[in-house]
C-alpha cells in the first residue's frame, strides 16, 4: 500500500461524506498498492475503509502481491464473489464505487443491500491521481524527455518518397533505443490531407512536396506516459498552411502562458479556442484542448468547457489545439505541462516554430 | 444492423421478461451492427427495443457508421449523455443492461429513473454470441486452420540453444505470412519448469534436452480468434513427463468425445478433471477446462463446474486440460471445438500424439 496516496483518497472521500469505497480500475489499484494485474473478466477490487479495515479481492489465478499489508481475500472462479465482497463492506453506510465498476458486479451488490446506497465516487481517486506526487513528476519528465529526443529522430525520417507506414514502422525501435518501454498509444503519422483526421492511422500515402507532416506520438517509461504532437512541412509551405500553423501555435502558447494555480481548465480551453475562432477556424477545432495523463495516456479530466476545476500544482495534462480541414490539411501542436506552485513547467521542450524540412 | 442476430437477442430478452436492453460492449455492438469502434472513456451504446424503436448512441468524434439503418443519436463531449440516453428508453418498463455497463453511466440512469428497474441481461447477448451462425463458423474454421499450419512452423523453430523469446519473436510474421491479421493474444512459449506457469511470458530461458516445449498460441482472421496449445518434448522425455502428458491428452480426448447437444458444460469439465484426479494430479489442474471464444479470445461462458448450460449446436469453446507442477514441468493440450447437430467438429487438427523433437 502506498500510504500517502491511500490517505489522500480517504480524505477526498470524507469530503464527499463517504467512509468506504470499492475501487476496481486496475490502474487505480496499481497506483494505490503497487500491484499490477490485468484481471480481464474476473473481479479484482480494493475496498478502502476509513476505519482501516481495507480488503483486497483477488482471484486464485492472479499472481500473489508482495507484502500488500492488507487483508487479502482470495476467491475461485466458482465462488459467488459479490457475496464475498459484501462481507467486508460496512452495511450501515453508503459505498463509494469507481466509475469503472461494471453492472455485472454493481447490480448484485445493490440487490444484496451490501450498503445503504451506492455513489460514483471516482473523483476521490481520479483527482488524487490527477495531482502527481514528486516521484510521478520525475517519471513523467523522463518519459517526455525521451519523447523530445524521439521527435528529433522522427523528423530525420522525412524524405522524398517515404510513406507514413515506413516512418511509423521505425518508431518503436527508436523509442526502445532511447530507453522507453514501448508506445503509450499507436503513433499517428499523417501527411497532407490525412492530417485532417485526428485519428488517422499510418498508411501507404507517399509524401509530396508542400504536405504537412503530423506526428502525434508518445512512449511509456517506468509506467508513465508521454504524448506530444508536432506538425512539420515538407519542402514548401503555402501561405494558407502557414496561417493555420501560426494560428494553432499561438493558441497553444496562449493557453500555456495562462497556466498557474487557480486558473480553471475551461478558461484554458476558451483562451485557445477564442484565438482560433477569431481567425475563422472555430468549427475546425473540433475537440477538447487537452486531457490528463499519467499511468494511462488518457486519464480522467479534460481541458474543456466541461471542466471548471481550478488548476492545482502537480496536475499534468496536454495542451493540444488543432485545426482540421477535411480534404485539405490539418495542424496540431501539443505539449504536456506540469502545473507548479507559481506557474507551469513544460514537459516538452521540442521547439514550436514553423519547420520546413528540406 | 444484422437483423437475424438482433432478433435472437430480442427473443432471448422476451424469455427474460424484458422489452428493451442497453448494450455497451463494443464487441457486442460490432456483432449486432457490423460497426467497429473503440470508444475508450466515451459512451457508446446500442438500445434495442422490442417495439423496434432502437437507438444508437455515438460521440461526434466517432467515425460515422455506414447505413446503420437505425436512429443515430450523436452527442458531444460536453453533452449530458445519460440524460440523452434516458429520452430513448421506455420509462414504464425495466431496462436490461449488459454486464459491461459501468457505474459511471448506470448510476445516473438509475438516479434519473430512466426505467422501472435495471437488470443484468447480458446472457441475452452472450448466449446469442455463444452460438455461432454459419458465417461465423466459417471464419472460426479459417482462423483455426491457420493456427494448425502455424503450429507446424513453430515446431520447426525448436532447436539446440534457442530461447523462448527467439521463438516468440518469430511467431507474428509466421501468422501474417499465413494470412492472419495478427495475434488473438500474446503467445505463450514455455520451456521446462516455465510451463508450470499458465501465464508465463517468453523470456531468455534457453532450451535444454528433456525440456517440455509448450506453445499456447492463436491468431485473428477476419475478426475471429483461434487458440490452441500443444506441448512437445526436446530430444528426450522422462517417464514422469510421459505419464503426465498421456494423462492430459487422455483428459482432452475424453472430454472431446463426450461433446454432443444436451451434455452440460460442467459434465465436460468433470470428465476431464476426474481422469486427471484419478492419476493423482487433481490439484495440479487448477483452472477451468475451457472458455468460449469468437470475436474475442475469451467470450462469456466457461467449460467449468460453474456452468450447467446444455451444449447446443453452433457453440465454439476450448477444451484445454493441463497439469502444472511448480519448479518441474507443465502440460496443456488445447483444441477449439464446434458443437454440431449430432456431435462435435474439432476446429484444430494438429495431432495430439506425444512428439519428441529431435
Amino acid at each position: 500500500m502506498k500510504e500517502n496516496r491511500v490517505k489522500r483518497v480517504l480524505d477526498a472521500l470524507e469530503d464527499m461524506g463517504l467512509t468506504q469505497m470499492l475501487i476496481t480500475d486496475p490502474m487505480s489499484i496499481y497506483y494505490l498498492t503497487g500491484y499490477c494485474n490485468q484481471p480481464f473478466e474476473r473481479f479484482f477490487g480494493l475496498l478502502l475503509r476509513r476505519d482501516g479495515a481495507h480488503a483486497f479481492f483477488l482471484n486464485r489465478l492472479f499472481p500473489a502481491p508482495e507484502n500488500s499489508g492488507i487483508t487479502e481475500v482470495w476467491y475461485a472462479d466458482t465462488d459467488p464473489v459479490t457475496e464475498l465482497v459484501a462481507k467486508y463492506v460496512d452495511h450501515d453506510a453508503p459505498l463509494g464505487v469507481d466509475k469503472e465498476l461494471t453492472a455485472r458486479f454493481l447490480l448484485p451488490l445493490m440487490e444484496g443491500k451490501a450498503a445503504t446506497g451506492f455513489v460514483n465516487s471516482s473523483l476521490a481517486v481520479d483527482k488524487t491521481r490527477g495531482i502527481k506526487d514528486a516521484e510521478e513528476q520525475e517519471k513523467m519528465r523522463a518519459a517526455s524527455a525521451i519523447n523530445d529526443a524521439a521527435m528529433a529522430q522522427f523528423r530525420g525520417l522525412v524524405h522524398a518518397g517515404v510513406t507514413e507506414r515506413e516512418i511509423g514502422d521505425r518508431m518503436l525501435q527508436i523509442y526502445l533505443d532511447l530507453g522507453a518501454d514501448g508506445f503509450s498509444f499507436p503513433p499517428l503519422v499523417a501527411f497532407g490531407a490525412n492530417a485532417a483526421d485526428p485519428h488517422h492511422e499510418p498508411d501507404d500515402t507517399v509524401l509530396r512536396e508542400g504536405d504537412c507532416v503530423l506526428f502525434d506520438v508518445g512512449c511509456v517509461k517506468d509506467g508513465y506516459c508521454s504524448d506530444m504532437t508536432r506538425t512539420f512541412y515538407y519542402k514548401t509551405v503555402s501561405d494558407h498552411c502557414r496561417e493555420i500553423y501560426e494560428t494553432v501555435r499561438a493558441a497553444n502558447e496562449a493557453a500555456e502562458a495562462l497556466i498557474r494555480p487557480g486558473v480553471r481548465l475551461c478558461d484554458l480551453d476558451a483562451a485557445a479556442r477564442d484565438l482560433i475562432t477569431a481567425k475563422g477556424y472555430g468549427p475546425a477545432f473540433n475537440h477538447r484542448l487537452g486531457h490528463f495523463i499519467g499511468l494511462k495516456e488518457h486519464e480522467y479530466g479534460d481541458v474543456s468547457a466541461a471542466f471548471d476545476w481550478p488548476v492545482e500544482p502537480g496536475m499534468i495534462f496536454s495542451i493540444e489545439p488543432g485545426v482540421y480541414l477535411t480534404g485539405d490539411t490539418g495542424v496540431r501542436v501539443e505539449d504536456l505541462v506540469l502545473v507548479t506552485e507559481d506557474g507551469v513547467e513544460l514537459l516538452n521542450n521540442y521547439p514550436h516554430g514553423l519547420d520546413v524540412i528540406e
